[in-house]
């Protein structure tokens, strides 16, 4: 918990917590978590991504590590939202450095390097798993699925810095991007502890969840098109607002989904353009988020807010367009992995405790890109109130002590599922 | 017309017009403007709160200049907003140039710079009608009118200076702004032209107007509070939207007004905090600008919407709160300088015709600052479908030439009315 908090001290904007990729904090972050690392007697290395990530070999015959050894994968992301909470990621990471210093193995000398497990343990650091800086989510994850993509390297930022120059500027060089990428064979699966940012936990009083599956997404960029014109002298007839087209946009979004089943739409940003005082908005846009359990819902629920919003349009005599800017289907945890993770949480409960909750997170995470190249398992923590992505963001020590026990238990469970 | 393009070049945005107070572009649409005004034969000086003004004396006894004489001020303003088009105010100082230069007298000598009238004419280029800087408007001529505040000098412009701070980094004391201030025995009274900026010229087909009176306006800046969490993990149920019920409001402020006559409401600028994809906005906020002919009727409307977001945000769990940010009572046109503003207009039509159109003025202008100093007098230019603060706004030749004339043939009323 007290690393929670240096770590939130790392932050672009004094007062709040603000972590963006390839920023200077970003960097802080790496070597602290690198340090941290190796404490737990792990090897470290930023990958050509900026991910952070850190290697405890297995032992082998004689005792000796093991570096060909196909590692299980642990970890989360240390990227943030703006005026983020302390845990999103965080303690997932945190939460794995815990698990490695309780599995390792102690020994007299460099065998401290090794654990008693039929696998190797990496941490994984995920660098960009939020998008803040380029609107683009989990370019960290995405790029160790070796699902990178060229047509990014144009994303910019709100400075207008494209992603390849924030690269250079970061030390990495573009043009091996590929290296971050990871082969399945290396790897056992991926398992991740995360906060819910939901309620559900907190609802029921417990403490810590299987996840089943990961929210099916997609993002839209939409652009709403009237004519600016001077506040005072148009009346209202002429006015093609487009600030008006985009608030109705918006309020249809939360009403369609407000319809649906395990749908939910969020509209995050809205600018109105030129912004001035006595000028109607000549354009507007807005970003929409839009997720749900199965990718088919989702597209439905799209092509309703389509239709919506063409009518809103038509009627206001503006034009619109959307362009996509995220999309991702939903990902489905192995069911290997639920399993030890089911167990893992069973052996912090009390004998004869129901079985743990299961939920299906509607909160994006990494494992959306690593299921293209591993196995994916996911453990929740209660969050209280759901309250996430704010300064409030909340934990219990109690239930992070918890998820440690559980999640190193299940880790154990693997290695004799292995075995 | 030439001119305006000239001063369409000094932007600071290339490729659209810009030019906010206090900007390198002011200081160098000041100079342009003093060289043009001595080429009429005016002396110049730049104010101490940044307008650019020319003086032409009256040829006293003797055909000597008359230093001492009241003066006639004749203008308009330099200053844009964001993505302007070029005639808003600018042609209205461009057209005072050429009545100065039809109405100087011509002479052998040095007395080229009197004018045969029984007062002096100037000519003042304000420096800030629109507000765009620092979201107060009428800078420049409500410090010629003597009412200045102090409580200004704290106010921010986007990049979080001062206007004090802008003051000194333009070459202005700010200890020395009541200089600017004028007294009312220095003025005969303050004409302008202008754009219309609505579309009522263009639908009864005529070229100029006389201005009965300029918009009450009152001027606002709204926030919103709800609770920022993620977008994913919170069902709608637990979510305080901030943006959501600015959305609502926008659109309360625009079905109220379209039920009243005569009084607009904009929402000309919106944003959300933290303002990310994928976070539930927990801030938001908005301006509100409220234009009407009468104070009453405007102030009534006021309390309408207030009560009207009370009930949106109530039933949304937001808090909201409203700073007013410009309050500036209606101004009427002074009689005798709309008789006279009548008669030049009517010396450009042919005989017989009807009598000139009377247009209240929704937009605001300098005389509204300046009605509090000395009698205020506008005119009116067709503008083309009522488009201004556009790019698109325009003007045409003739409508130009016409209303030169009539300028030119107010004042020489008003001379006459004098005499």
């Amino acid at each position: 918990m007290s690393r929670c908090d240096e770590l939130a001290r790392i932050s672009a904007t004094p007062g709040s917590i603000e972590r963006v990729y390839l920023s200077p904090e970003h960097a802080r972050v790496n070597r602290l978590a690198a340090e941290w690392m190796r404490e737990v007697g792990m090897t470290t290395r930023q990958d050509a991504v900026g991910n952070q990530l850190g290697r405890i070999d297995r032992a082998a015959a004689g005792g000796a590590p093991d570096p060909d050894a196909p590692a299980l994968l642990l970890g989360s992301h240390l990227d943030t939202v703006p005026d983020a909470g302390r845990f999103d990621g965080i303690v997932g990471v945190l939460m794995a450095l815990e698990v490695v210093r309780l599995l390792r193995t102690p020994a007299p000398r460099d065998e401290a390097s090794t654990v008693a497990l039929p696998f190797a343990l990496e941490i994984v650091a995920f660098s960009d798993e939020e998008g803040t800086r380029f609107g683009k989510a989990l370019l960290g994850s995405s790029a160790v699925a070796g699902q990178w993509s060229d047509d990014w390297w144009a994303l910019t930022d709100a400075d207008g810095t494209t992603l390849r120059e924030a690269f250079l500027e970061f030390g990495l060089d573009p043009g091996r991007v590929a290296e971050a990428a990871r082969r399945p064979d290396e790897l056992v699966g991926y398992l991740e502890a995360h906060i819910e940012q939901g309620p559900e936990l907190d609802d029921r009083g417990e403490s810590l969840a299987v996840v089943s599956s990961i929210a099916s997404a997609r993002r839209f960029q939409l652009t709403v098109e009237g004519e600016a014109r001077h506040a005072g002298g148009t009346p209202y007839d002429r006015r093609r607002d487009a600030l008006l087209g985009a608030s109705e946009a918006a309020l249809a979004v939360e009403r369609i989904c407000r319809g649906e089943h395990h749908i939910i739409g969020t509209v995050g940003r809205l600018e109105a353009y030129p912004g001035a005082v006595n000028v109607v908005p000549g354009e507007a846009r807005l970003s929409l988020d839009l997720r749900g359990e199965f990718d088919g819902e989702r597209d439905r629920v799209w092509l309703a807010i389509e239709r919506e919003i063409d009518e809103i349009m038509g009627r206001r005599g503006l034009r619109w367009r959307a362009r996509e800017v995220h999309s991702a289907p939903a990902v489905f945890c192995a069911p290997l992995l639920q399993d030890v993770v089911r167990e893992g949480i069973a052996s912090t409960l009390p004998a004869g405790a129901d079985d743990p909750a299961v939920i299906f997170s509607r909160a994006g995470h990494d494992g959306m890109a690593i299921g293209a190249l591993t196995g994916v398992g996911m453990l929740f923590l209660r969050n209280p109130d759901g309250i996430s992505h704010h300064p409030d963001e909340a934990v219990s020590a109690g239930d992070v002590a918890r998820g440690i026990q559980a999640l190193a238990e299940s880790v154990l469970q693997l290695a004799a599922d292995r075995a």
